[in-house]
């Protein structure tokens, strides 16, 4: 009334101006209204992370967006007595902290609004599930609310996530038109099963689009700067980032602290699964990955991080080294009350090379590091770029800023380390880079300051103006939506999938002992040499031997003995190859001098790849050039097909040396677009070519494998095709599949100048035992009917 | 007789003591005249080269071998008069020096010797040779000599060395059994056909093994050490020394003396024909050449240096730097009276980027380098390897001979320099080298001294026990008959046949101006990118426009027209070839994510080269793996025959990117051993394999060139096969050899979704213009028939 009254009296202008302005309060009133309610609920409300990190996020989080448009309420679950918990959020959200360049009467009322919206509930079977979305929608319904969606956040051991899921899904959907966000914390899974199976069984309950999987390396400031780095400054980059320029990528996380409190954890996981398969796999992804056209587009960039994936080359036991400290085994025998002789396995330390088989990051290594117990923490990612230039003058009157021959390189400096925050870092005499000038700054000179071989002043240097936790920053992620920022499930799987094989094969592998912190000296170094780790120094002595350590050379017995009156070479696989590999190339070079080519007929499956790879490698004097390669069997399937034989030599050796083009010679399987079809005369084609190239049809050297039946070649026990006759070639059938198969009959091998047989792994030994004294029963043991008639057997 | 009574009055043990001893002396004797007469004739014997240099070498030979069994002449010859001649030569007798450990007594002996078997004498006329003979002989047999050999070193001018060689062949060769060795001073030519010509003339004087071709540098005890180093380290070297672990190769001599007083010299031959072509080149191939496996065979050593030749890739124009300090053209002027105008073009400053194309160095940077009035003066070749290890410490933690971090290089340093004496440096992180320590010791420490990077104390570093002069020890190589540290007509040859392109193409190039000493700053500095090398720094004026500099882009009209009725793309080269890249890359992305796969025929010739060269180095995206590669025609030789497409498309991108082996598609002009029979239905056989991989037989780009007359892929004006009709492929006959051809069908390239043409250089600019305008008219010009039915023309 008293309002009515004023309004009454004022002039008109003011009257048009007060109704202006009503209605636009009203207008914002229902915007308000219409963005709806958020409900926040935070399970494992008082866990560790909760404590440190994420009532902070949520809070920065109402921060942001009060006075938006939406309303919230947050929600913090766990298993503790409704009292205790009450309790513990209380002191939490006491402790909460506002930005520092806000006022600290606005921060008071703030929390103080926070506070209020907060509640803790016990939340434990699916009727306090029932319940709490029972008073979520009577909360709508009191204050008239839309709701828009609710966020839950796991902060909870990964046992607990199916029941959490199912009763979420059943029981705390919010209403029609509102979203649901789950977010979930890692561990992901132990490996690719399990990874998997967790999946499956969250998929059961969620859809892709509602799971927000945290790393919270992507929530790092210079970790999700990456991306923006490489878009804004693609102009400079765009020459650069390649392997003609890039020399070599560094992904590093050291720790000081050991696992110490944690083993039970630690000792089930360890550093590859701790860090490796997500943070820095992560960070790898954002560095190598192609930079999509619009990298706000989240569709876009988990797309090209699945191609980066793709791209990823197998990781083998040799890409890795592994440490541990010294002191970790005493600390999971007190923790985990374990006996006096339990010696553990678990790595601490891990080093890992990976390589991109692409055209832009092929040859390049990405350096993969972590550990704990280290002499600093830090972390970072370096690109180093290689010095292509010469520098005229004496490199004493080089110029930081102008020389080229001084080191240039990009880092993305993580946090902590000496500099103490996060950073990206640009040599100077690469380029002045662009940044967000809001959000960085230049650091301010440090004059003392050398970080990666140069003092800070080489560096063009920025750091955040105001640094953020991670946690916060995803949390915010996580509201507006953006996936980008957080694991696919396929993302999730891919990185299992390339790291669970590494895994796999290191199960048992003795990790190297380091004393810890700055007394590691240059225990832990190690470098690459192709796709090989290894540390730079030698271990003088193994102060505990693992219980499940690699086999001795005592667990082998050497076999001495003839194979069928030609030497029976038997040695470690590694000298094996490496003396084969020297014998062909010998064999190579003669044949080259003497005839001007050399013509090699090589088997398929496993035993020859170390060898290709040995001859690809290490071989600089192998005259390829004038190699003809011819396949000694193939199985009947297109040559693209990942079990043809040819697709192994094309992977394993040809992509590695240069045989032109038509030396090679793939067998004919696949003709008129059909396989091995007699009537198409795929064998008397080959039979032709190798008549009319090679002399006299006597290769210079044919590679044969043995499988554990004595088959040879494709030529098996049960089939006499090509034991005997004038055919060279023959189509054959195999007791395994594929059935159909492709071979050079056994009267072609044995005309061969030298026949060599390679035979590997422990599996064969009793066969090779066995075939070494059979007479010449190639019925039986196709093996025994390799005898060439002129040439050589070894 | 009173020796005969002092032996009769001795005891008997010592009458046999004093038998043995005068046999021995007798045998000793003997020993002398069997070995022989050597007479050394010096020609130019009044010249600078022999002031300065040879007459002391000389001297060395003497102090080496007198009493080895050798009885010496030496005969200083010159134009200059007998007085004048025996004058000079009386003073630079007097000045020789010997080595610093000889008592000066035995010094003053033997240079008193030495001087008793030197004489001048004046050498002009045939008749002057005929006497100097003759003179020979006299001495020979007045003193009942053997001859064994003469050496008659030219260090005269080169238009000297035909008279002089005739001269000696007809009047001045030794008698039955005696060797003649001439030793020969550069420049050997100025250019592959000017130094052929020279070889063939004195080839027709000498026989091959009586050549000695000095290279300086080869006797500079550093270099002479290089495959003795590579050699005695075999062992640490064998797995280092490959393109796997050296990061760069750097070739160096840096002079601070300007070409003051020799510009008549210097103007003719420049840099790279002064010191690149020769001095640099022997030490590249010292580098990179195969160690054989016995280094003191000369015949091996010479084989592996020519091997190394033919590895080396064509340079190109991009391979070059080129500088000119700024006085030259000033002293040219002065001293050659030329008008004020006159700038000269020859280049004072060279960097070279050289590649080898073997499995051993492929993609490993060898860097030449050399120049005038530089920072500094100094000689050296640095290997330096790669860092491929990764160092787990704080770098402030690194220890130098422990980490593999720090930088590890192997130089051989020539002279001068801050070291100030030849050295040979091994990082201490790298291996303790074996040399020989009767020549070699350890270099005593410079605290203050840092080299390459890093405190003299970081290396092993050793220098000669005695310092010798190059030519000291190339006279007594000559003597000895070492053939590995000269120059054979082949090497020779090899050399400039690897140069003189590169001369060629840079005749006309304006070198960059410098001003000289320190102040060049970093306007001399160069890096490399791929192939290319260039400045690092844009230089922002050009004081001198040279006389013959580059066409500038108002020398060429812009084609701004429509061909056909399709944009007609005019543009520099680079940016058409980029463009043209780009384009075909996005045809191929969009195509593979339509339809799996992409189809391209490409023409042969020139033109693609360059295009082929910026799809394999520029276009990482490009879909490789998912490309089929098909020729739009071929010549009718063999596959591996140079003037096959097939060939250029391999060398120029199959090597360089990753196609699969059953992507690619030659024509198949070769079968049954013969070339485009019709009866072997090869045309049938190609289109059948179209027909069955490429659907709808459409090709999802066709890249076409255009011939001057006209024609396009090998359709000819004056054949009609081809140019319509149902045929996919066919035979056709070109005007030019060789005539037989295979080519795809108009028809079929006008079912091509999209198909480019591609013209390059000006002289097609006229058929390019006319062919814009004529109608539809493919039996005269067969590439106005080119009008795709649905796809695009570009």
């Amino acid at each position: 009334m008293l309002a009515q009254l004023y309004f009454k009296r004022l002039p008109g202008w003011w009257k048009m101006l007060v109704v202006a302005m009503c209605m636009a309060l009203l207008a914002c009133l229902q915007a308000q209204e219409l963005q709806g309610h958020v409900s926040i609920i935070l399970l494992g409300a008082t866990g560790d992370l909760a404590k440190k990190y994420l009532w902070q996020g949520l809070f920065q989080l109402y921060l942001d967006e009060v006075g938006k448009g939406y309303s919230f309420s947050f929600h913090g679950a766990a298993l503790t007595s409704t009292k205790q918990g009450q309790e513990f959020i209380a002191k939490v959200l006491e402790s909460l902290s506002c930005p520092e360049d806000m006022a600290p009467g606005r921060c008071a009322e703030l929390r103080g609004q926070f506070q209020q919206l907060s509640q803790y509930r016990h939340l434990r079977t699916s009727e306090d599930y029932m319940a709490l979305s029972k008073d979520i929608e009577a909360q709508l319904q009191h204050k008239g609310l839309q709701e828009a969606g609710r966020i839950f956040y796991f902060s909870v051991p990964p046992f607990a996530y199916a029941d959490i899921a199912r009763n979420i899904n059943s029981s705390c959907r919010p209403g029609p038109g509102a979203w649901l966000r789950v977010v979930l914390e890692k561990p992901f899974g132990h490996d690719r099963l399990s990874a998997q199976q967790l999946a499956t069984e969250l998929g059961s309950f969620f859809q892709e689009k509602e799971m927000y999987r945290v790393d919270h390396y992507l929530g790092k400031q210079a970790v999700a700067q990456i991306l923006p780095f490489r878009d804004q400054n693609r102009k400079a980059l765009d020459g650069l980032w390649n392997r003609h320029h890039v020399e070599r990528v560094e992904i590093i996380m050291k720790e000081t602290v050991d696992a110490e409190g944690r083993t039970s954890f630690y000792e089930e996981y360890g550093v590859i699964r701790d860090v490796l398969q997500n943070h820095l796999t992560e960070v790898l992804t954002l560095v190598a990955m192609e930079l999509p056209h619009n990298i706000s587009s989240s569709e876009a960039v988990l797309r090209h991080k699945l191609q980066a994936f793709r791209a990823l080359r197998g990781l083998q036991k040799g890409s890795a080294v592994l440490g541990q400290y010294q002191a970790y085994s005493e600390q999971v025998r007190r923790e985990q009350r374990k006996p006096d002789s339990f010696r553990s396995l678990t790595p601490t330390f891990a080093g890992i090379l990976v390589h991109m088989d692409n055209l832009r990051w092929e040859g390049v290594p990405f350096l993969l590091m972590s550990g704990k117990a280290l002499d600093e923490r830090v972390g970072y990612v370096r690109i180093l770029f290689r010095n292509q230039a010469y520098c005229a003058q004496n490199e004493k009157r080089w110029v930081a800023d102008q020389s080229q021959c001084l080191p240039r390189q990009i880092v993305f400096y993580i946090g902590h380390g000496e500099l103490g925050s996060p950073a990206v870092l640009v040599s100077r005499n690469l380029f002045r880079p662009s940044l967000p000038s809001k959000s960085w700054k230049e650091v301010e000179g440090r004059p003392r300051l050398h970080l990666f071989g140069r003092p800070l002043s080489d560096y063009y240097a920025y750091s955040p103006v105001r640094e953020q936790d991670a946690y916060s920053v995803l949390i915010s992620h996580i509201f507006h939506g953006r996936k980008d920022s957080f694991i696919t499930t396929e993302n999730l799987l891919a990185s299992w999938v390339f790291w669970t094989p590494l895994l796999d094969s290191l199960a048992h592998e003795v990790p190297r002992l380091y004393p810890g912190g700055a007394e590691n000296g240059h225990l832990l170094d190690f470098e690459f040499s192709g796709t090989q780790l290894r540390f730079s120094q030698q271990q003088l002595e193994q102060l505990v031997p693992g219980p499940g350590s690699a086999p001795k050379p005592s667990d082998f017995q050497v076999l001495q003995a003839k194979y069928r009156e030609s030497p029976l070479i038997s040695a470690w696989p590694e000298e094996l190859i490496a003396k084969l590999a020297e014998d062909i190339e010998a064999t190579a070079v003669r044949a080259v001098q003497r005839f001007g080519e050399f013509h090699l007929a090589l088997s398929g499956g496993s035993s020859p790849v170390p060898l290709f790879e040995q001859l690809a490698t290490r071989h600089y004097g192998f005259p390829w050039a004038h190699t003809h390669l011819w396949l000694v069997d193939e199985r009947c399937v297109p040559l693209r097909d990942p079990e043809s034989n040819f697709q192994g030599l094309q992977a394993h050796l040809l992509q590695h040396v240069r045989v032109p083009h038509y030396n090679v010679h793939p067998m004919p399987v696949h003709l008129h677009q059909r396989l091995c079809a007699e009537e198409d005369r795929g064998a008397q084609m080959y039979a032709s070519e190798i008549s009319a190239l090679v002399t006299n049809s006597s290769f210079d050297l044919v590679l044969l494998g043995m499988g554990m039946d004595g088959h040879t070649a494709s030529l098996f026990p049960q089939s006499p095709a090509g034991l005997e006759g004038t055919q060279l070639v023959v189509l054959t059938r195999s007791p395994s599949k594929p059935h159909e198969r492709m071979s050079l009959s056994l009267p072609l091998i044995n005309r061969a100048h030298k026949v060599a047989v390679l035979v590997m792994g422990r599996m064969k030994r009793e066969i090779t035992m066995l075939v070494s004294r059979v007479g010449h029963e190639p019925k039986k043991w196709p093996i025994s009917g390799v005898l060439p008639s002129s040439g050589q057997l070894v």
